[in-house]
C-alpha cells in the first residue's frame, strides 16, 4: 500500500513524525509536507508564484519533501510530480488542535485531504484536540487502523474523512463515534493595538460558541472524550433552497423594479 | 439599506469600482477589500501576523478600507470593526474570472461571502467568467437586482448566492439560471523549470476538464451564456455516506486486526 501522509503545522511539526512513524508500519509512506507552518489557509494553492520543493532530512536521514507552499499544493504536487504512481491512501495531520464545526472550513490540515478526494483518491484528517497536544501516538493508531477500514470498505469518489482525538490518554477515551459537521463557530473579537510608531493595528482572538449538544456532532463528541469520525465532501450545493428558490422567478430577474 | 462590498482582486481593481458604483443606487456601500490580489486563496484568515487597515482613496475620494489581509478577514473585521452595525447583505466580487464547478473551493470571492453567511449575514459573491473581463455593468445590475430579491425573499442563515457572468454584451445573454455546483475539475500539470541559479522550480497549470453537460449546473450553464445563480452552504457533512458508514462497525475500529 502507497501512503502519502500531508500537514499544515509544517514538516518539522511532531504530529507529522508520529503518524509517519506508525503508517509505515502498514505501507510505503511517502511526506510531502509545508516546508513553514500554514495553519487556517483554508484551501489556498499557489498559481501566482512558483512552487519549490526540496529534500527534507531529519538527524541526517531522509524524511520527505518540504514544499514552500500550502497543504494544497503539497498533495498536488505529491500526486502529480513526486510519486510515480498515485498513492492508495493520503492522510493529512496529525494536526496540533481540533478541526470541528466551523473550523473545517479554515483548516489546511482538511483543505490537504480534500485535495485527494478531489483528485478521486481516499483520504483521511486527523486532528489531536489541543494545540499544545501531547497524546499523538494513540491518534496514529487510530489513524492506521481507520485506514484498513476504509480501504476494505471503500469511500465514494470525493469523500473524505475528517477525525478529531481528544489529546488524553488512550485508556480514558469515551469511546469512537460516527458524527456530522457540528454548527458551533466564533465570536471573533479583533484587538486593536498601536505598534512602535503610533499606528494602529489588529490581532484576531474570539471564543468558540458552543452550541453543538449532541453526541452525533464532532464537536461535541470530543468535549466528551469520545473520537470523532465525520464523512465530509465538497459538494457545496444547498439543495434545500435549491428547491425553495424555484418560487423566486430568477428567470425574471431583469424584470423586477 | 447598509452593504458591504469585499473582492479576492484587490480593492484598486475594476471590478469592485463597477460594483460598488452600482450598489450606491440603492443603499449605503462600505468597501473593505484586500490592498493586495489574493485569488486562489480560499478560506484562508490572518491569525499569526496582525492585521492592518488603511484608508483608500482614488482619484482624491475615499473609496473605503484596505486590509493586508484575505478575503475572508475583510468581512471579519469589517462587520466586527469597521461599520458600526451589520450590514443587511454583503457582495463579493466582481470578481474578474469565473468561480463554478470546483473552483468555487479555491476562490477567494466565494469565502469572502461564505464568511459573511457563517455570521448569519446573506451574501452574494459574483463573477464575470473571464479574467481579462469586460462586461462588469450587466454584472453589476445583476448584482443590484439580486440583491433586492434577495433580501426580499430571505436566505436561510448559512446560505450564499454563488452568481457567475458569462463575459459577453448583455443583448448576447441567453437567460438566467438557478443552478448547482458543477463537477467539473482541473487536470492539473506541474512545468519544471530551472532558475539562474541552477535549481529546480514549479508552475502549477492545467485545463478544466468539462463534465457537466446539464444546464442545471454552474459551468454548463455560463458556457452556453447564461447566467447561473447557486445556493450553496458550508455544511460539508456527506449525508449519504454517514448512513452507509453506520455498517462500518466504527465504534469497534480498536478491535479490528
Amino acid at each position: 500500500m502507497k501512503i502519502l501522509i500531508t500537514n499544515d503545522d509544517g514538516i518539522d511539526s511532531k504530529g507529522i513524525a508520529v503518524l509517519a512513524e506508525e503508517m509505515k508500519k502498514v505501507g510505503e509512506v511517502t511526506v510531502v509536507a509545508p516546508r513553514t507552518e500554514q495553519s487556517a489557509v483554508g484551501h489556498a494553492i499557489t498559481m501566482k508564484i512558483p512552487l519549490r520543493v526540496t529534500e527534507y532530512y531529519k538527524n541526517g536521514d531522509f524524511f520527505g519533501y518540504a514544499v514552500e507552499g500550502t497543504p494544497a499544493d503539497c498533495v498536488k504536487i505529491g500526486i502529480r510530480n513526486i510519486m510515480k504512481t498515485p498513492p492508495d491512501i493520503v492522510i493529512s495531520g496529525i494536526n496540533h488542535g481540533s478541526n470541528t464545526a466551523i473550523n473545517i472550513i479554515y483548516s489546511g490540515t482538511v483543505s490537504a485531504a480534500r485535495e485527494a478526494a478531489i483528485m478521486d483518491i481516499p483520504s483521511i484528517a486527523v486532528s489531536v484536540t489541543n494545540h499544545e497536544a501531547k497524546n499523538f501516538d494513540f491518534a496514529a493508531k487510530i489513524s492506521r487502523l481507520l485506514t484498513i477500514l476504509t480501504l476494505k470498505n471503500g469511500l465514494p469518489n470525493g469523500t473524505l474523512l475528517n477525525v478529531n482525538v481528544p489529546d488524553i490518554p488512550e485508556e480514558k477515551i469515551a469511546g469512537i463515534l460516527l458524527t456530522k459537521q457540528g454548527k458551533s463557530k466564533w465570536e471573533d473579537i479583533y484587538e486593536e493595538r498601536i505598534d512602535p510608531y503610533g499606528k494602529k493595528y489588529y490581532w484576531l482572538t474570539g471564543t468558540l460558541t458552543e452550541t453543538d449538544n449532541d453526541l452525533e456532532t464532532d464537536q461535541y463528541a470530543i468535549k466528551n472524550n469520545y473520537v470523532s469520525i465525520s464523512p465530509i465532501h465538497f459538494d457545496l450545493t444547498d439543495y434545500n433552497t435549491f428547491k425553495t428558490m424555484k418560487s423566486w422567478g430568477i428567470e425574471n430577474l431583469l424584470s423586477i423594479t
